[in-house]
């Protein structure tokens, strides 16, 4: 079981968490849970480092920050212990849980679970503060924000648990943004590579990197609310708790529950640039994209439009892509500097964009996705200004202000919509 | 050089004291800090526990109260990084600090310095969390309350520094409270056992038990303030540190500067509590304190009147004594059970006193120092309601009232007025 910050947020709430915890373990299972810091804490925490100095060493960094987690993982086992629940904390030193040392970003190498084993085989249930680990040097390292999910499936896969139940703000993945399209409906399943994709354009239910680590490990996640009746986490403690949605292989969807299409995301992070009458000729594309890699910009949709012929021997064409928006600033530096080897004209950006994406493993063995977007979007007017496809997924940039109305219709056009 | 709270508390603060650790580290020294918790942060982490359980697992509490100290040595040695100073933290289970299992008040057993004496002599300042340890089974512990002194101390001992220097709220050690004497003067050495005695009777500058440590391990501790100008730590953080009090053997204070009397402390945490007509009887005395020892109450003086003879046979007698305000009712139950079994007829308590002490080891080879404190408190008509003595202390019970005038007029007796 994991927490996020906002059911650890103050003694009341990890009170529900540990009522939570005891249902589980009447219910007759081990349970490890793995906890996040209390809502607000770990920024109030990141603050005191940035304030302390801007190039902070990461290592101080983690010192500092994991201590968050430290608290939440004490304070659940003492409620555990006071609803006579037998239960102690486990410190990421302590279990261990080995990472490699690249600090504020560490990735986790093994989890030792001898000491755990025999904790819970003794009737014991284990709490892991989240998003830390500590290097073969002995030293304190976090994993990135979000880490928490991520710990919580690599305990999970240590420990060949039967599931990774993952409590947050919400209570399941859905076809779409419910507070766009209030038909939505909750999956009951969705595959990891469906959740990978909705992550990664914007469903923000899980950290990407934990739904990679359940993949490769083979963990079963299931995502539900901590909450009952407010989505928004400002409702009543959980009393029962609704199913959510099960993250799981390919194999355990049943043809007659797939759907062509599982869900469609959007994502309004997205800048688009575009440089005109770039020359031509082989290289030129490189001349763009090779120095933001290199920059260690993630360039996602790349459109090349058709040669315009001019007077001279060779033709020109305009290049459009997309950037994260946080990376903009940095990625028109590196493009005005590396203006004269790409010998483009001018230089146009645009934020005003969102990227739509449909994402369902049943396009695979179906024709015609694509083409029923571009009809459905057409229809309604909507310029289409980028498309990027992968096996099981079709993404379009448009018009920002057009991004309700586009998720609305396309939920429809696919039958997403709830009866 | 050991920071405590109010020195940690906010970034600006922690700035100002990696300003001063720079300013050793200059002078050519090899230095390790200890620090303490922000202010507040510490009552703040306790207060969730007791929030979690008013019966928490003390080994819990310990993972919750140690991440005080964790965050602002981590924060420190970014700090000092910063400003070109290196430096790294080491946490009590990264040293490690061992101490035994006693969780919420652990003795410190020993303190491997390998790791430490390597990182220093490659010029690297040491930054370590005060009040934290590690058992032998790999658990956190904390030392109890103010317990950072004490790993100051340890940490010197453990390196054999040269001298051991706690930054605190105030500049040093006064003969008495400059509260109550203006004239107060700031002494320039005083003994262990002087601190010692200074120390329990109520001037809080350092940890008793640190002070223990430090006479058992010979480490010169030096008493110095935070600040300048403001003794209640709201000052400017400190340009020039001026020189604080020498807590050393007896051996380093010599015949010239040494006082008959070093210093007049008062405490008003303490109740009377007397019995009357306890029969006068062989362990009859013994069965009044006895229990109380057994609930961990320390009686600290005792007076047991003339026997008066009444009708029968056997003689009875008043008995009065005092016990820490803190465990009076506690005290005041263990009696009341114990009714029958002392036979005394009624039991009366007040906490409106105040134990006023004078200290000192000149004493020792000097008569008449008690006279001089009942003359002087005879005269100006102040009560001495119990007395108790040591081989360089003696102290009376008074009316709380008169703890002001008492300390002024004993100040003045015995010529510890400044010029």
């Amino acid at each position: 079981m994991k927490f996020g910050g906002t059911s650890m947020a103050g003694i009341e709430r990890i009170r529900s968490v540990a009522a939570r915890v005891k249902r589980e373990v009447e219910a007759g299972h081990e349970v490890a849970v793995v906890v996040s810091a209390m809502a607000g804490e770990t920024d109030r925490l990141v603050g005191f480092c940035r304030e302390a100095s801007p190039l902070y060493d990461r290592a101080e960094y983690d010192v500092v920050v994991s201590a968050g987690e430290q608290v939440t993982s004490g304070l659940l086992a003492i409620a555990l212990q006071a609803i006579g629940v037998p239960a102690r904390s486990w410190l990421g030193w302590q279990l261990p849980v080995r990472t490699d040392d690249a600090h504020a970003k560490a990735r986790i190498g093994a989890i030792d679970t001898a000491a755990l084993d025999a904790s819970l085989s003794a009737g014991e249930v284990a709490v892991i503060p989240g998003f830390q680990g500590v290097t073969d040097g002995g030293r304190s390292t976090t994993l990135g924000r979000g880490g928490s999910d991520t710990s919580a499936v690599a305990v999970a896969a240590a420990m060949r648990a039967e599931r990774c139940d993952i409590y947050t703000d919400v209570d399941g993945v859905y076809t779409t943004d419910p507070r766009i399209v209030p038909r939505a409906r909750k999956l009951a399943k969705v595959t990891y590579e469906e959740m990978l994709e909705l992550a990664s354009v914007g469903a923000k239910v899980l950290q990407t990197r934990s739904v990679g680590l359940a993949m490769k490990e083979g963990v079963r996640v299931q995502v539900l609310s901590s909450f009952t009746g407010a989505p928004d986490g400002e409702g009543a403690p959980m009393a029962d708790t609704l199913p959510g949605t099960m993250i799981v292989g390919e194999e355990e969807v049943d043809d007659m529950e797939r759907q062509l299409i599982t869900g469609i995301a959007h994502d309004k992070n997205e800048a688009k640039i575009t440089l005109t009458q770039v020359p031509d000729r082989p290289g030129a594309v490189a001349s763009i994209f090779a120095p933001l890699a290199d920059t260690g910009i993630n360039v996602d949709m790349i459109i090349q439009n058709v040669a315009h012929i001019h007077d001279g021997a060779t033709g020109s064409t305009d290049v459009t892509f997309t950037v994260p928006a946080a990376d903009l600033a940095r990625s028109l530096d590196v493009l005005e500097q590396g203006r004269a080897a790409i010998g483009y004209e001018r230089m146009v950006h645009d934020t005003r964009v969102a990227k739509i994406s449909v994402v369902g493993v049943g396009m695979r063995s179906h024709a015609g996705v694509a083409a029923t977007m571009f009809t459905t979007l057409g229809a309604r007017g909507i310029n289409v200004q980028a498309i990027s496809t992968s096996e099981i997924k079709v993404s379009v940039l448009i018009d920002e202000d057009e991004t309700e109305l586009a998720v609305r219709v396309l939920h429809t056009a696919y039958g997403l919509d709830a009866a």
